[in-house]
């Protein structure tokens, strides 16, 4: 895949890194990136992150054969949609957002104009946030999820598959539904528990801690306004995953007492299991 | 610290590490090695981990200067007690059990002989088993937590804690039932809460977790035998302590309803406070 222009809305962690990935593996000719922080955008024009800055999205992504979005997900959609204004049918137009169902949804029932947009969602990132950390390795191997509906056009679905896969990653397809309740278990409730977990530590108990606490608790250093809006938007998904979590802790309290179906052993060992098969 | 005779009992990952640790660091003359498994004490005489290999922990112990139970937490107690019998007043005996209360009790209670036991528990290990993942470097700078009681002389008092000062660790003091309320929080409930996600995981969605999952039920690779022992152990602490979690699930819960008292934003960002001051 050869780009002529690729342009990142939002160069930050995810953002420099699809930046940095595009530059190291050719994928683009010019690289644009568009930030709220002037100086955020000279500091990356000055690292060679982007070759172009602009403040506004409209101007950066007209005439471009793609751009991703790379903003909280509660702005993806209106960024999307004014952008859009902007573009003719040559742009195709993506995202990084962690849900994919609702910005899919306002996008498409916003889109006046002829302009493609396909959800995408890189499992890849950390707690670390910041064109600082990008790398430009960061999707190497990773899994990309994007989520075409029946409105979207199959040459821009190719499009999007094939950026991806020219920065490193491997794609698979769902639909935002499916794609929102899976990470509703993989990555949102996760993240709930891990500040649960964080949140209630008393505080003369930091020095008690150990890498199990560190490592259980990591992601809870994330942003809490992203996370946040990533909550809101995934609201009934997250809540079920917590209802199922609620109830295995139920499953874990039987078995401390006496006449428990499932023993405290057989419920370790089974999960034991599922985290074996993941690997490190 | 130079002790003469040092007895390992359980030739283990912690086994092993203090092993080794004390070996680098010249703390003993001689290292006395106990294991179930005459394989393993093979090849852990074989790659220099021990010098002197027992299947049984009384002869090992007796006229050693200090023997470290290395063990599951319910089997330590009656180690301990059937060890003391065969020594004498210069033979102090500690352990690396992850719960103090019971074990230190059952101790006290039983010990008909001049031996003196002090619990402890290195914040150390790891869910990887076994001596081949010991490193001489295991405790370097680490938490131990000796649990002396009101009982304990003060010459093994200090013998356990200068012998971890020797090994590279730092030595804090608490009562057994202070140490099992706090590991409650900082150690138990976040392996109960990892197992409870892994074991929850729909089996088609494995392959989309990323580092935040993995990180998030690391733990919950441990062994299923050692942690059902230790929930047992410190079954009233952690079901408080799980109490304590599943109020603020609640508290989430709300969060992403109407009417909340406090949102999710300041929910996560008091997480998010926590959890950096503990550093990665």
């Amino acid at each position: 895949m050869h780009l002529g222009t690729l342009t990142i809305v939002g160069v930050g962690l995810l953002g420099g890194s699809i930046a940095m990935a595009a530059r190291t593996r050719g994928v683009a000719a010019r690289i644009r990136g568009v930030d709220i922080s002037r100086e955020n955008l000279d500091h990356a024009r000055a690292v060679g992150v982007i070759d172009d800055a602009f403040l506004e999205a409209g101007p950066a992504c007209a005439e471009a054969d793609l751009a991703v979005f790379c903003i909280p997900v509660d702005h993806i959609a209106d960024g999307v949609l004014q952008a859009a204004g902007r573009c003719g049918a040559e742009t195709t137009l993506t995202d990084v957002g962690s849900t994919k169902g609702r910005i899919v949804h306002e996008v498409e029932a916003g889109m006046a104009s002829p302009v493609a947009f396909v959800g995408s969602h890189p499992l890849a990132g950390s707690e670390k946030q910041g064109v600082d950390f990008a790398h430009a390795t960061m999707f190497h191997n990773r899994l990309v999820v994007i989520t075409p509906t029946a409105r979207t056009p199959a040459a821009a679905v190719d499009k999007v598959r094939h950026f991806w896969q020219a920065v490193g990653a491997r794609v698979k397809t769902m639909s935002p539904e499916d794609h929102d309740r899976a990470v509703a278990f993989t990555s949102h409730l996760p993240h709930l528990l891990a500040s649960a977990l964080a949140g209630i530590l008393p505080g003369d108990l930091a020095e008690l801690t150990a890498t199990g606490f560190r490592d259980t608790t990591r992601v809870a250093a994330g942003d809490p306004g992203l996370w946040s809006a990533i909550f809101r938007h995934n609201h009934d998904a997250v809540l079920s995953a917590l209802d199922r979590l609620e109830a295995r802790l139920r499953e874990f309290r039987e078995a401390f007492g006496q006449g428990h179906t499932i023993s405290l052993e057989e419920l370790l060992t089974q999960a034991k299991r599922v985290r074996d098969a993941l690997g490190s």
